[in-house]
């Protein structure tokens, strides 16, 4: 089997497990065979190739084969020494990593695939996209230990359908359920979060879900200078915090400080590392 | 030059002169020059090939140089002979066309640039964006007389700032606002619509912006099968009007039936052929 082939069995092989419930030992034993994959592909037939950085504090790279390039890596994010088998640790202990490797082990952990994926298959964007799905899902549903639905049943005056949703927690009436989308980048596609929100909110009422949004990162290549920005677009967001509906965390694994500066405001979006959800999980949903 | 390069000239004419005011008639002149260009590229290049229809009541074709193929075609819709100088007498006197024809005349002029580009410019939904933008934004602004602003100021407090927005008509303090978003179909993305809707009436209070999404069609070609569905969800879409925002007009050139059944739902959405936005023109934006 060539590279390609590699990727895409462990990929199909998560997909299978996936499907077959989240909440599930086996899907972290796929995750952990796909990462293997792709490390083994980044780390033997691709090279790091620097890029001119404008994000101010931070520096990224891409892996290539020498052909095609990966999105850009956060180069102080990414430790090509953190093993994927360490998530299962991670999902059974998440105090026995300190803050930091922890933010660099997500991090890595989300990259590999990505990274590997974007050398092998041109132009893909769903598999990455799809993956990272996977990936935060599985860990919302192993610390809150339930499987996620990905519709909303609607029974109001002469309704009564099943509209879908992203990934959906119900832990009972003792807790506030969970909406949780997960993208790699948001782009001009952030406004949608915020107004599933308000149509969930409009449904059942207001605090029933809390709104939880995990991101990669949003850095954009710029192919002809070799160099990467983030694209962001804070007050916007405000507006939509504001005027639309209220969102009540938003964890990036590469958080852009134009968003980190948006919890200091008002009105307050709280945006932080992924890694924090691992000591706050239990607050998010709790009523009380 | 080859069809291409022809294509693209008059596609970059439209442009510059898009940029310098969509309220003049160098921008009606601009689109008939392109759609000459593509109705002769359609006609002596191309063929066209039937597809299998998957939508109960509308017939669908392609154009294709014998390669590459445009999207669906709506075979009653789209009428050859009416040639683009043609636009220009509509904005004149839009009464000068019975309901019929305008439909077909609309439908045809909107096509024709976007099958040719198809054709000719492999899996680009960028310029056929752009055009349709330009081409119903042009009509709005010499129906209403007006130029449009892509922006709304925010002056609120602690907040002075830009919002990017579609198309804003300031019409004067005796009229409504028109926000008009335009999309050759809206996928996913029309929740984005409503959300922006209520962004703008959260910011500027209920009513002074009556919003009208303008769209080409929802068909979407199935390659393998050759065949033609239309991509509809109106129980959201139900949801989306009446948990977050009101939209006022929804205008299709080739508007799918489900679609046309929400004018009668409760709350309605007014959906309607493009053709009737030239008879109610002053009504959308009258306060009285």
């Amino acid at each position: 089997m060539d590279e390609k082939q590699k990727l895409l069995t462990q990929y199909r092989a998560l997909q299978t497990a996936a499907r077959l419930g989240l909440n599930r030992p086996e899907v972290t034993a796929a995750i952990v065979a796909l990462l293997d994959e792709g490390r083994d592909f980044l780390s033997k037939k691709c090279s790091v190739a620097p890029l001119k950085s404008n994000v101010p504090n931070k520096k990224y790279h891409t892996f290539t084969d020498g052909k095609r390039a990966s999105r850009p890596v956060n180069t102080d994010l990414f430790d090509a020494s953190i093993s994927p088998a360490g998530i299962a640790a991670v999902l059974q202990a998440p105090q026995s990593l300190d803050a930091a490797t922890l933010k660099r082990s997500l991090y890595t952990w989300a990259m590999t695939f990505c990274a590997a994926n974007d050398v092998l298959f041109v132009s893909d964007q769903k598999k990455p996209g799809t993956f990272f799905e996977y990936f935060v899902g599985h860990i919302f549903a192993r610390l809150y230990n339930a499987n996620p639905q990905k519709f909303t049943q609607v029974t109001s005056l002469g309704l009564n359908t099943r509209i879908p949703t992203d990934y959906i927690f119900d832990l009972g009436a003792s807790k506030a359920r969970i909406h949780l989308p997960v993208k790699t980048s948001t782009r001009e596609r952030a406004i949608q979060v915020w107004a599933h929100q308000r149509v969930l909110d409009g449904l059942h009422g207001q605090n029933k879900f809390r709104g939880v949004l995990v991101c990669l990162a949003e850095t954009n290549k710029q192919t002809e200078q070799n160099s990467v920005v983030e694209v962001c677009v804070p007050e916007q967001w405000r507006l939509y915090q504001g005027y639309i509906a209220q969102l009540h965390r938003i964890y990036y694994l590469d958080p852009p400080a134009p968003y980190l500066a948006l919890s200091a405001g008002n009105p307050p979006v709280k945006v932080s590392y992924f890694s924090d959800f691992f000591s706050e999980s239990a607050k998010i949903v709790s009523l009380t």
